[in-house]
């Protein structure tokens, strides 16, 4: 089967966002054994809708249809489709109830706008919306699929997987396509792909191989794709084990949807342990991925955004002489802190950073990207420095993933743990 | 005019890569006044190239393609628009110098496969690209413009900008587009929708209104378009302004590319103030915005995340009596965070959150969503609570953007700074 995907939306055509969403959708039905025809971006306009929903129906199998399903008159995709399929717009007692549950738990009463995204076609599959007002439509002619689907990404993706695939995947023949994503940490592209060319090249033409990378992440995606699934499983368990082998355990911190953070909670959770962080160059965001994981109150205990010197003496105990004589960013410093962290918040480890985020504050000695990171664990503290680059927000993110990473090694090594 | 804009590459199709290019290209086109018909993302093969450009010739008057200029085998592109276009492939001179330069400034030498880029068809206009190996390609066929561009980012913009734009303007009478960006938070779409109903409805044809909603955020794009520059760019400034009067002050925050951080930013430089944040709920996501702005060290002082109420006691001075007899998700609580945060970290303003972010933690009083937010200023403290909804991503985001308009209202209309 093959597919076109159509955004909706002037923000896309006057360039005012960029439209992540196709990626997703193209990712998602690649991986599902549905091949991309072509990708459309289109305006707001019932004509643009027709026209380009005229065409991929000529190519295409599957058309999936995201945006323009919003309370607002700029959205008008609902009424074109309803429109376009011959249907006419119905209340669905379904979509109301769930609507009036979402506009509850947002504390305000449903208003005349908002019912009216209770409103639907009356000759189509509603695909019902947890995270939003618009519902999904599914229409189904001639054994092609034409879904619609929200333009805010997370609920477009919540409906794509949890209620559109299951449907397709369950009444299609679709080849069995595998594929794992190996998450890995500490190594750049290029390096990867030197240290993988061997194995690579060893490959069978039904393997594919790609690289994803991320700033501070990388992730390595390994597709097998044939008939028989059991067969194509162990294929691609063993292709995961050689990988993650030639890559290491140091480097390769997860597989498929995990995160730093998230293993680094599992990992505190199966030993008991606790963490506090003390982030100076990268002002909150390492606390912020840790507290993004639900639960992390179990084993975060705090942390201190120690921007001001004095702060970073105050609450985490960093002598004024080592500031003076080393700075702020250096091994010292960085070190006093990871362990200041670990008394004063009480906590088993902690990690620390102190750098030079950029793009300003650089000197010879100490350009912009010097990112001094430690990790003080029960036995033991180390520190370790990072050459990084000259962009403020990568180097935030590539210094709390390298934080993040020397943690998890610090946790998996610590001999106490073991 | 008008435009379509087609990128090639099948990593697009697959979902590999989101494509950057055809949002910058789409808002340099409209801002030059050429109105974009739609963008198609295609694999890289000759017969899809060929067939969008018979499509997208009968539609539009500009066309720009982007990708498929690489020295590699699946890098067809150049190879068909020359046949495309009835040409033949021939060395141009001017582009193997240009090759020898940057070729040479890489360290490397010219290889027979980079010396094959110096092959243009000989029926176009070459645009020489001082940053890689691909010239762009310019095609013109009864009044219509077709130009290849690389599909490096930063290989594209410059040509595109300085090669390409140039020409076009030169030689074409563009009509005159404007739009402005409202930012706004603290209210939902669809209550905006209902507050700007009238004034939209009063609008002449040539204006074109959008709602860009992102979680905790809203933006408001006013559109405008006709001959006279002078004219247009008063008319804009004066929708804009009324449109802002009806929001209000206290939600319309910034215009264009503003953000709350980049604003409250500037607020603090100018009134020579400072900041310090008490995060609980949000987990060190509002130190991370407001740290994400280029030189905030010089207003901001530091944050605490007081995730255990130990924390809260020990480095914000919270009472036991209140944690005890409120909970921590209380008015009492997280207005002693705030003051505490001003007092400990020594700043003029603090902003604090306490709440229940969620999946867990919620009760009958307090259910998930139930967040505090307060704000302490040298003249007074105050306190807000917030039922947000049952997802905890989005419930730190829009905590964390109601703390930060509510900090920028009180900074505003604080009487000391007047």
């Amino acid at each position: 089967m093959n597919a076109s995907i159509i955004t909706v939306g002037d923000e896309i055509l006057i360039g005012q966002i960029v439209d992540t969403n196709s990626s997703y959708l193209a990712a998602g039905l690649n991986a599902a054994g549905v091949k991309i025809h072509r990708i459309y971006s289109i305006s707001d306009h019932e004509q643009s809708i027709t026209d380009t929903l005229d065409e991929a129906i000529q190519s295409s199998d599957i058309i999936v249809i995201t945006g323009g399903l919003g309370p607002t008159n700029d959205d008008i995709t609902k009424k074109t489709l309803t429109r376009f399929f011959g249907g006419k717009l119905v209340e669905d007692p379904g979509t109301l109830s769930l609507l009036e549950k979402i506009v509850a738990s947002r504390g305000v009463k449903l208003s005349s706008r908002n019912r009216a995204q209770a409103l639907v076609p009356d000759n189509c599959e509603v695909l019902p919306n947890h995270f939003g007002t618009a519902p999904g439509m599914l229409f189904r002619r001639e054994g092609k699929w034409i879904v619609s689907l929200p333009g805010v990404p997370y609920e477009m993706e919540s409906l794509f997987t949890k209620e559109f695939l299951p449907r397709l995947k369950k009444e299609t023949e679709l080849p069995v396509r595998l594929n794992q994503t190996i998450c890995i940490a500490g190594i750049a592209e290029s390096a990867l792909a030197d240290r993988l060319k061997n194995w690579e090249e060893s490959l069978s033409s039904e393997v594919k191989v790609a690289y994803l990378p991320s700033p501070g992440l990388l992730r390595l995606r390994i597709s097998v794709s044939g008939d028989n699934y059991d067969h194509l499983n162990e294929k691609l368990n063993n292709l995961t084990e050689e990988a993650s082998n030639i890559i290491g355990h140091r480097k390769v911190f997860g597989f498929g949807q995990e995160t730093l953070e998230t293993v680094i909670g599992s990992l505190l959770v199966s030993k008991n342990r606790t963490l506090a962080t003390a982030e100076s160059c990268t002002g909150g965001y390492i606390s912020k991925l840790i507290t993004s994981v639900p639960g992390s109150s179990r084993y975060f205990r705090g942390g201190v955004v120690a921007y001001n010197n004095e702060i970073k003496t105050k609450f985490l105990g960093v002598g004024t002489d080592a500031l003076e004589k080393h700075g702020a960013v250096s091994r010292e410093v960085v070190e006093q802190m990871a362990k200041g962290a670990c008394r004063e918040l009480n906590s088993d480890y902690a990690v620390a950073t102190s750098g030079i985020a950029g793009p300003d504050g650089g000197t010879p000695e100490k350009p912009v990207g010097t990112v001094w990171v430690a990790v003080a664990s029960p036995h033991r503290t180390i520190a370790i420095k990072f050459q990084l680059g000259e962009f403020r927000d990568r180097n935030i993110i590539r210094a709390s993933l390298n934080a993040l990473n020397l943690l998890r090694i610090e946790i998996i090594e610590d001999p106490e743990n073991k």
